[in-house]
């Protein structure tokens, strides 16, 4: 029996993870894999819940301490009810933002530390991992002018902030994609999507042998 | 300034916890203290939104892992937003059930290690224990008659169970005060509520220094 694989794509908002993540499921579905399209937070219907109390901030929202356990607790239950299942039946599982998404979002000023991070992802999830982690990268400058381009009805919590926190969260994905070059394949997120959808089609490629 | 006191209440379902609680309040009032009354799972509009997403299950329900990080998260919005200041100026807080509960129901088969429960109460809560925590004891058989004696709609999930698992659940909390004994006093909780607060108070005693 064939395992599956699992791919996650990760990089800051308005770089293309959507759309990507579409075009790599329907590319893969086209050559005979099953493949299980989905996305965090969320993906199941208690990670759904989560993400609707982590969303529908109230008065002084959530503190760091019980986002991180609430993300933590979504995805635990994505994993365990979608991701695991998916892969031991030999899908391919794609995922907008995981387990890097919450270093770069979560971790860092105000938030907790990196090491906790892991933690929570070790005891929800067992710290599972990717097999291939895709990092689009787009310049801050064109982040900031992306998000500012598109037609919001007001900026939301992330899309809304400037190019010195884009710039950032884009330190910090890229700063992983060093230390774990083997998980991660870095992606020029610059171009036409179907142009960028062939650069991840050639960084997925050796996943299939 | 005088900072507060932070007394909690643990023991089974059926050992009059509730009742007592509202007993200790009440007589810390009276002696002119301010006193917040609280509980777990729940205390706050967020603790309480996520006390609703444990209990509303659905399907298969959550998993250990996803059920033991939320319980963690309604924590840390309630040690955060309710607990804390409220010992900060002063206040006693008076909360039925604690983290001795999430080792005694979280904990154990099927569940996680106690370990990862006391990391998950760290990372969430900085590990806040009360200054005092009263462990109500009755013996597992009267405990089961009680429930079966309330007028329920139907069992619920830890009521409704025999008295094996109360004997289970009684001897975890027994042995949490055996290994901190500075930090229980065991209530014996047979006998009218008025011989039992009576009781606890001679226990709350020695705090009020």
């Amino acid at each position: 029996m064939s395992s599956g694989r699992f791919i996650a794509l990760e990089g800051g908002e308005g770089t293309g993870k959507s759309t990507q993540s579409r075009l790599l499921a329907e590319a893969l579905r086209a050559s005979g894999h099953e493949v299980v399209q989905t996305r965090e937070p969320g993906g199941t219907a208690g990670a759904e819940a989560i993400r609707a109390l982590l969303l529908g901030v109230e008065g002084e929202g959530w503190g760091a301490r019980a986002e991180a356990l609430l993300f933590a607790a979504a995805r635990a239950d994505h994993v365990e009810r979608l991701i695991r299942p998916a892969l031991a039946r030999g899908a391919w599982v794609v995922c907008d933002r995981f387990i890097d998404s919450t270093r770069a979002y979560q971790g860092g000023g105000g938030g907790l530390s990196e090491e906790d991070l892991l933690t929570l992802h070790r005891i929800g999830s067992e710290g599972l991992l990717p097999d291939l982690t895709l990092l689009i990268e787009v310049p801050p400058q064109e982040t900031a002018r992306r998000l500012a381009a598109r037609d919001l009805d007001g900026p939301d919590r992330i899309g809304g902030r400037g190019e010195a926190y884009h710039a950032r969260v884009s330190a910090s994905f890229a700063g992983y994609a060093e230390a774990e070059p083997e998980r991660f394949a870095r992606i020029d997120g610059l171009g036409e999507p179907e142009a960028i959808h062939r650069r991840i089609m050639d960084a997925v490629a050796g996943l299939a042998s």
